[in-house]
Protein backbone atom coordinates (compact mmCIF):
# COMPACT_ATOMS: atom_id res chain seq x y z
CA UNK A 1 0.00 0.00 0.00
CA UNK A 2 1.15 3.57 -0.72
CA UNK A 3 0.90 5.84 1.87
CA UNK A 4 0.77 8.99 -0.09
CA UNK A 5 -1.27 7.93 -2.99
CA UNK A 6 0.16 9.98 -6.27
CA UNK A 7 -2.59 11.86 -8.42
CA UNK A 8 -2.29 10.85 -11.69
CA UNK A 9 -4.69 12.88 -13.30
CA UNK A 10 -2.74 16.00 -12.30
CA UNK A 11 -0.26 14.70 -15.08
CA UNK A 12 -2.25 14.04 -17.94
CA UNK A 13 -1.46 16.95 -20.21
CA UNK A 14 -4.85 18.82 -21.83
CA UNK A 15 -3.66 19.65 -25.48
CA UNK A 16 -6.42 22.18 -27.10
CA UNK A 17 -7.62 22.02 -30.60
CA UNK A 18 -5.80 18.58 -31.21
CA UNK A 19 -6.34 16.74 -33.73
CA UNK A 20 -9.10 18.89 -34.49
CA UNK A 21 -10.44 22.08 -33.62
CA UNK A 22 -12.68 22.15 -30.34
CA UNK A 23 -11.18 18.99 -29.35
CA UNK A 24 -9.64 18.82 -25.54
CA UNK A 25 -6.98 15.85 -26.37
CA UNK A 26 -6.07 14.06 -23.13
CA UNK A 27 -2.47 13.13 -23.85
CA UNK A 28 -0.62 10.39 -21.28
CA UNK A 29 2.85 10.60 -22.40
CA UNK A 30 4.14 12.37 -19.38
CA UNK A 31 2.52 9.34 -17.32
CA UNK A 32 4.69 7.33 -19.38
CA UNK A 33 7.79 8.99 -19.35
CA UNK A 34 8.21 9.33 -15.60
CA UNK A 35 9.78 6.11 -13.90
CA UNK A 36 7.43 6.37 -10.85
CA UNK A 37 4.28 7.63 -12.71
CA UNK A 38 4.78 5.00 -14.67
CA UNK A 39 4.90 2.17 -12.37
CA UNK A 40 1.96 3.83 -10.64
CA UNK A 41 -0.10 3.20 -13.62
CA UNK A 42 1.04 -0.56 -14.20
CA UNK A 43 0.93 -1.02 -10.57
CA UNK A 44 -2.81 0.19 -10.39
CA UNK A 45 -3.76 -1.90 -13.12
CA UNK A 46 -1.73 -5.37 -12.25
CA UNK A 47 -3.14 -5.03 -8.58
CA UNK A 48 -6.89 -5.20 -9.58
CA UNK A 49 -6.29 -8.34 -11.95
CA UNK A 50 -3.83 -10.46 -9.38
CA UNK A 51 -7.73 -10.58 -7.84
CA UNK A 52 -7.90 -14.44 -8.68
CA UNK A 53 -11.39 -13.54 -9.52
CA UNK A 54 -9.99 -10.97 -12.22
CA UNK A 55 -6.94 -12.16 -13.37
CA UNK A 56 -7.32 -13.03 -17.18
CA UNK A 57 -5.14 -15.60 -18.94
CA UNK A 58 -3.97 -13.14 -21.79
CA UNK A 59 -3.69 -9.35 -22.15
CA UNK A 60 -4.70 -7.82 -25.29
CA UNK A 61 -3.59 -4.10 -26.91
CA UNK A 62 -4.91 -1.90 -29.16
CA UNK A 63 -2.78 -0.39 -32.07
CA UNK A 64 -0.56 1.66 -30.75
CA UNK A 65 -1.10 3.30 -27.28
CA UNK A 66 -2.64 0.34 -26.31
CA UNK A 67 1.10 -1.37 -26.57
CA UNK A 68 2.48 0.22 -24.14
CA UNK A 69 0.11 -0.19 -20.70
CA UNK A 70 -0.52 -3.28 -21.98
CA UNK A 71 2.80 -5.00 -22.54
CA UNK A 72 3.86 -3.50 -19.09
CA UNK A 73 0.76 -4.65 -18.06
CA UNK A 74 1.50 -8.29 -19.45
CA UNK A 75 4.33 -8.96 -18.40
CA UNK A 76 3.61 -7.40 -14.51
CA UNK A 77 1.07 -9.66 -14.40
CA UNK A 78 3.60 -12.55 -15.84
CA UNK A 79 1.02 -13.06 -18.61
CA UNK A 80 1.50 -13.32 -22.33
CA UNK A 81 0.94 -9.69 -24.41
CA UNK A 82 -1.17 -10.03 -28.05
CA UNK A 83 -1.14 -7.14 -30.37
CA UNK A 84 -4.81 -6.00 -31.97
CA UNK A 85 -3.27 -4.41 -35.01
CA UNK A 86 -4.05 -1.55 -37.81
CA UNK A 87 -4.97 -3.13 -41.14
CA UNK A 88 -1.69 -4.82 -43.00
CA UNK A 89 0.67 -5.07 -40.05
CA UNK A 90 0.22 -8.35 -39.24
CA UNK A 91 1.98 -11.04 -40.96
CA UNK A 92 0.45 -14.37 -40.20
CA UNK A 93 -3.24 -15.73 -40.92
CA UNK A 94 -5.51 -12.88 -39.59
CA UNK A 95 -9.09 -12.01 -38.97
CA UNK A 96 -10.26 -9.03 -39.56
CA UNK A 97 -12.78 -6.19 -37.91
CA UNK A 98 -14.75 -2.96 -39.80
CA UNK A 99 -16.07 -0.33 -37.57
CA UNK A 100 -17.24 3.45 -38.01
CA UNK A 101 -14.92 6.67 -37.34
CA UNK A 102 -16.91 10.21 -37.19
CA UNK A 103 -15.59 10.22 -40.84
CA UNK A 104 -14.79 7.09 -42.37
CA UNK A 105 -13.78 3.63 -41.18
CA UNK A 106 -11.18 1.56 -39.94
CA UNK A 107 -10.09 -2.12 -39.67
CA UNK A 108 -8.21 -3.54 -37.02
CA UNK A 109 -6.74 -7.32 -37.45
CA UNK A 110 -5.47 -10.18 -34.92
CA UNK A 111 -3.71 -13.02 -35.83
CA UNK A 112 -5.39 -16.38 -36.11
CA UNK A 113 -3.46 -18.26 -33.38
CA UNK A 114 -3.59 -15.36 -30.85
CA UNK A 115 -5.61 -16.64 -28.45
CA UNK A 116 -7.32 -20.24 -27.30
CA UNK A 117 -11.23 -21.09 -27.47
CA UNK A 118 -11.83 -20.08 -23.28
CA UNK A 119 -9.17 -18.03 -22.56
CA UNK A 120 -9.82 -15.00 -20.44
CA UNK A 121 -8.68 -11.74 -21.95
CA UNK A 122 -7.83 -8.86 -20.96
CA UNK A 123 -8.60 -5.81 -23.46
CA UNK A 124 -6.25 -2.83 -23.04
CA UNK A 125 -6.45 0.57 -24.73
CA UNK A 126 -5.01 3.81 -23.35
CA UNK A 127 -8.36 5.82 -23.80
CA UNK A 128 -12.06 4.96 -23.96
CA UNK A 129 -14.13 7.69 -26.15
CA UNK A 130 -16.74 6.68 -28.09
CA UNK A 131 -15.54 2.42 -27.62
CA UNK A 132 -15.31 1.83 -31.05
CA UNK A 133 -11.96 0.33 -31.10
CA UNK A 134 -12.40 -1.77 -27.74
CA UNK A 135 -15.45 -2.81 -29.59
CA UNK A 136 -13.78 -3.91 -32.64
CA UNK A 137 -10.93 -5.52 -30.35
CA UNK A 138 -13.67 -7.51 -28.10
CA UNK A 139 -15.54 -8.99 -31.27
CA UNK A 140 -12.34 -9.95 -33.05
CA UNK A 141 -11.05 -11.97 -29.13
CA UNK A 142 -14.93 -13.49 -29.34
CA UNK A 143 -14.52 -14.68 -33.00
CA UNK A 144 -11.22 -16.88 -32.26
CA UNK A 145 -13.82 -18.14 -28.60
CA UNK A 146 -12.10 -16.32 -26.26
CA UNK A 147 -13.59 -14.76 -23.31
CA UNK A 148 -13.20 -10.48 -23.08
CA UNK A 149 -13.01 -10.34 -18.89
CA UNK A 150 -12.95 -6.54 -19.13
CA UNK A 151 -12.20 -3.45 -20.93
CA UNK A 152 -9.25 -1.52 -19.12
CA UNK A 153 -7.82 1.93 -20.10
CA UNK A 154 -6.06 4.77 -18.11
CA UNK A 155 -8.18 7.70 -19.09
CA UNK A 156 -12.36 7.47 -19.64
CA UNK A 157 -14.23 10.64 -21.45
CA UNK A 158 -17.63 9.41 -20.32
CA UNK A 159 -19.60 12.40 -22.44
CA UNK A 160 -18.35 10.33 -25.21
CA UNK A 161 -20.07 7.26 -24.11
CA UNK A 162 -17.67 4.55 -25.01
CA UNK A 163 -17.49 3.18 -21.60
CA UNK A 164 -21.74 2.79 -21.45
CA UNK A 165 -21.80 1.30 -24.67
CA UNK A 166 -18.99 -1.50 -23.61
CA UNK A 167 -20.41 -2.11 -20.17
CA UNK A 168 -24.32 -2.25 -22.24
CA UNK A 169 -22.66 -4.95 -24.89
CA UNK A 170 -22.12 -7.07 -21.50
CA UNK A 171 -18.27 -5.97 -21.00
CA UNK A 172 -17.02 -4.56 -18.29
CA UNK A 173 -15.11 -1.33 -18.00
CA UNK A 174 -11.85 0.34 -15.91
CA UNK A 175 -9.94 3.09 -16.47
CA UNK A 176 -8.15 5.01 -13.88
CA UNK A 177 -9.77 8.12 -14.14
CA UNK A 178 -12.10 9.70 -16.04
CA UNK A 179 -12.05 13.30 -17.76
CA UNK A 180 -15.61 15.69 -17.61
CA UNK A 181 -16.64 18.17 -19.31
CA UNK A 182 -14.77 20.68 -21.73
CA UNK B 1 20.44 -17.95 -13.50
CA UNK B 2 18.28 -20.14 -15.63
CA UNK B 3 19.40 -23.66 -15.34
CA UNK B 4 17.63 -24.89 -19.01
CA UNK B 5 17.83 -21.71 -21.47
CA UNK B 6 14.80 -21.26 -23.25
CA UNK B 7 15.27 -21.20 -26.91
CA UNK B 8 13.61 -17.80 -28.30
CA UNK B 9 14.79 -18.47 -31.46
CA UNK B 10 13.00 -21.43 -32.52
CA UNK B 11 10.04 -18.89 -31.54
CA UNK B 12 10.23 -16.98 -34.09
CA UNK B 13 7.80 -17.36 -37.02
CA UNK B 14 9.26 -16.90 -40.39
CA UNK B 15 6.24 -15.83 -42.76
CA UNK B 16 7.62 -16.12 -46.44
CA UNK B 17 6.87 -13.43 -49.32
CA UNK B 18 5.65 -10.87 -46.55
CA UNK B 19 5.18 -7.90 -47.15
CA UNK B 20 6.26 -8.52 -50.67
CA UNK B 21 7.46 -11.44 -52.41
CA UNK B 22 11.03 -12.83 -51.54
CA UNK B 23 11.08 -11.48 -48.17
CA UNK B 24 10.92 -13.32 -45.27
CA UNK B 25 9.59 -11.91 -42.47
CA UNK B 26 10.38 -12.69 -39.10
CA UNK B 27 7.55 -12.57 -36.65
CA UNK B 28 8.19 -11.90 -33.22
CA UNK B 29 4.36 -12.23 -31.69
CA UNK B 30 4.79 -15.92 -30.82
CA UNK B 31 7.67 -14.71 -28.46
CA UNK B 32 5.24 -11.88 -27.04
CA UNK B 33 1.98 -13.78 -26.82
CA UNK B 34 3.65 -16.64 -24.51
CA UNK B 35 3.97 -16.00 -20.74
CA UNK B 36 7.32 -17.63 -20.42
CA UNK B 37 8.69 -16.25 -23.61
CA UNK B 38 7.36 -12.66 -23.26
CA UNK B 39 8.84 -12.96 -19.67
CA UNK B 40 12.80 -14.43 -21.25
CA UNK B 41 12.42 -11.28 -23.88
CA UNK B 42 12.28 -8.83 -21.15
CA UNK B 43 14.32 -10.36 -18.19
CA UNK B 44 17.33 -10.85 -20.25
CA UNK B 45 17.23 -7.75 -21.83
CA UNK B 46 16.49 -6.05 -18.01
CA UNK B 47 19.58 -8.18 -16.64
CA UNK B 48 21.39 -6.37 -19.35
CA UNK B 49 20.38 -3.01 -18.56
CA UNK B 50 20.33 -3.52 -14.65
CA UNK B 51 24.50 -3.16 -14.81
CA UNK B 52 25.34 -0.03 -13.27
CA UNK B 53 27.58 0.57 -16.30
CA UNK B 54 25.21 0.37 -18.87
CA UNK B 55 21.59 0.86 -16.86
CA UNK B 56 20.06 3.92 -18.77
CA UNK B 57 18.49 7.12 -17.15
CA UNK B 58 15.04 6.34 -19.76
CA UNK B 59 14.02 4.21 -22.14
CA UNK B 60 12.71 5.58 -26.03
CA UNK B 61 10.76 2.63 -28.14
CA UNK B 62 9.68 2.84 -31.65
CA UNK B 63 6.38 2.91 -32.68
CA UNK B 64 5.03 0.46 -32.94
CA UNK B 65 6.32 -2.69 -31.97
CA UNK B 66 9.03 -1.01 -30.06
CA UNK B 67 6.31 0.12 -27.36
CA UNK B 68 5.86 -3.33 -27.07
CA UNK B 69 8.92 -4.16 -25.92
CA UNK B 70 10.24 -0.87 -24.71
CA UNK B 71 7.21 -0.55 -22.16
CA UNK B 72 7.44 -4.18 -20.81
CA UNK B 73 11.34 -3.38 -20.61
CA UNK B 74 10.82 0.28 -18.53
CA UNK B 75 8.39 -1.22 -16.27
CA UNK B 76 10.96 -4.23 -15.62
CA UNK B 77 13.77 -1.39 -14.96
CA UNK B 78 11.82 1.23 -13.19
CA UNK B 79 12.26 3.58 -15.76
CA UNK B 80 10.09 6.24 -17.67
CA UNK B 81 9.20 4.95 -21.31
CA UNK B 82 9.06 7.43 -24.32
CA UNK B 83 7.10 6.65 -27.28
CA UNK B 84 8.81 7.98 -30.66
CA UNK B 85 6.12 8.08 -33.42
CA UNK B 86 5.20 8.16 -36.67
CA UNK B 87 4.35 11.61 -38.06
CA UNK B 88 1.39 13.03 -36.73
CA UNK B 89 0.53 10.99 -33.61
CA UNK B 90 1.71 13.10 -30.95
CA UNK B 91 -0.19 15.97 -29.94
CA UNK B 92 2.39 18.35 -27.94
CA UNK B 93 5.34 20.41 -29.42
CA UNK B 94 7.30 18.01 -31.26
CA UNK B 95 10.95 17.73 -33.52
CA UNK B 96 10.67 15.20 -36.29
CA UNK B 97 13.44 13.12 -38.52
CA UNK B 98 12.58 12.18 -42.16
CA UNK B 99 14.53 9.02 -43.23
CA UNK B 100 14.67 7.10 -46.20
CA UNK B 101 12.57 3.95 -47.00
CA UNK B 102 13.45 1.53 -50.20
CA UNK B 103 10.64 3.15 -51.83
CA UNK B 104 9.86 6.61 -50.16
CA UNK B 105 10.49 8.07 -47.17
CA UNK B 106 9.02 8.47 -43.78
CA UNK B 107 9.28 10.82 -40.52
CA UNK B 108 9.42 10.41 -36.98
CA UNK B 109 8.29 12.65 -34.18
CA UNK B 110 9.39 13.17 -30.48
CA UNK B 111 7.77 15.05 -27.92
CA UNK B 112 10.46 17.93 -26.96
CA UNK B 113 9.89 17.30 -22.92
CA UNK B 114 10.59 13.76 -23.88
CA UNK B 115 14.00 13.30 -22.36
CA UNK B 116 16.51 16.23 -20.81
CA UNK B 117 19.67 17.44 -21.81
CA UNK B 118 22.33 14.98 -20.45
CA UNK B 119 20.30 11.85 -19.97
CA UNK B 120 21.22 8.32 -21.18
CA UNK B 121 18.18 6.84 -23.19
CA UNK B 122 18.12 3.12 -24.59
CA UNK B 123 16.75 2.95 -28.07
CA UNK B 124 14.48 0.08 -28.50
CA UNK B 125 12.84 -1.70 -31.32
CA UNK B 126 11.55 -5.35 -32.28
CA UNK B 127 14.11 -5.52 -35.25
CA UNK B 128 17.15 -3.92 -37.07
CA UNK B 129 16.99 -4.78 -40.66
CA UNK B 130 18.63 -1.52 -42.20
CA UNK B 131 18.72 0.58 -39.33
CA UNK B 132 17.40 3.47 -40.60
CA UNK B 133 14.55 3.81 -37.94
CA UNK B 134 17.08 3.68 -35.27
CA UNK B 135 19.23 5.63 -37.04
CA UNK B 136 16.15 8.89 -36.76
CA UNK B 137 15.73 7.85 -33.21
CA UNK B 138 18.80 8.45 -32.10
CA UNK B 139 18.78 11.93 -34.00
CA UNK B 140 15.53 13.15 -32.59
CA UNK B 141 17.31 11.94 -28.95
CA UNK B 142 20.38 13.88 -29.85
CA UNK B 143 18.80 16.93 -30.63
CA UNK B 144 17.34 17.47 -26.97
CA UNK B 145 20.74 16.58 -25.86
CA UNK B 146 20.17 13.24 -24.72
CA UNK B 147 22.85 10.17 -24.71
CA UNK B 148 21.59 7.08 -26.44
CA UNK B 149 23.82 5.00 -24.90
CA UNK B 150 22.72 1.58 -27.11
CA UNK B 151 19.99 0.41 -29.60
CA UNK B 152 18.09 -2.75 -27.93
CA UNK B 153 15.99 -5.03 -30.45
CA UNK B 154 14.92 -8.62 -30.22
CA UNK B 155 16.05 -9.96 -33.82
CA UNK B 156 19.34 -8.42 -35.80
CA UNK B 157 19.15 -9.10 -39.48
CA UNK B 158 22.88 -8.27 -40.29
CA UNK B 159 22.63 -9.05 -44.20
CA UNK B 160 20.86 -5.69 -44.11
CA UNK B 161 23.73 -3.72 -43.03
CA UNK B 162 22.02 -2.11 -39.95
CA UNK B 163 23.73 -2.63 -36.60
CA UNK B 164 27.17 -2.44 -38.75
CA UNK B 165 25.51 1.08 -39.57
CA UNK B 166 24.29 2.17 -36.21
CA UNK B 167 27.72 1.16 -34.74
CA UNK B 168 29.94 2.80 -37.14
CA UNK B 169 27.78 6.26 -36.00
CA UNK B 170 29.03 5.57 -32.63
CA UNK B 171 25.97 3.78 -31.57
CA UNK B 172 26.42 0.57 -29.65
CA UNK B 173 24.03 -2.77 -30.71
CA UNK B 174 22.38 -5.28 -28.70
CA UNK B 175 20.00 -7.73 -29.90
CA UNK B 176 19.03 -11.14 -28.94
CA UNK B 177 19.21 -13.01 -31.96
CA UNK B 178 19.92 -12.63 -35.15
CA UNK B 179 18.77 -14.36 -38.68
CA UNK B 180 21.08 -14.56 -41.69
CA UNK B 181 20.32 -15.72 -44.99
CA UNK B 182 17.57 -16.93 -46.78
Amino acid sequence: MNVTRIDLKSHVRTVPDWPAPGVQFRDITPLLQDAQLLREVVERLASRYRDPALRPDRVAGLDARGFIVGAALAYALGLGFVPIRKQGKLPFRTIAETYELEYGSATLELHTDAVAPGERVLLVDDLIATGGTMMAGKRLLERLGAEVVEAAAIVDLPELGGADRLRAAGLPVHCLMSFGGH
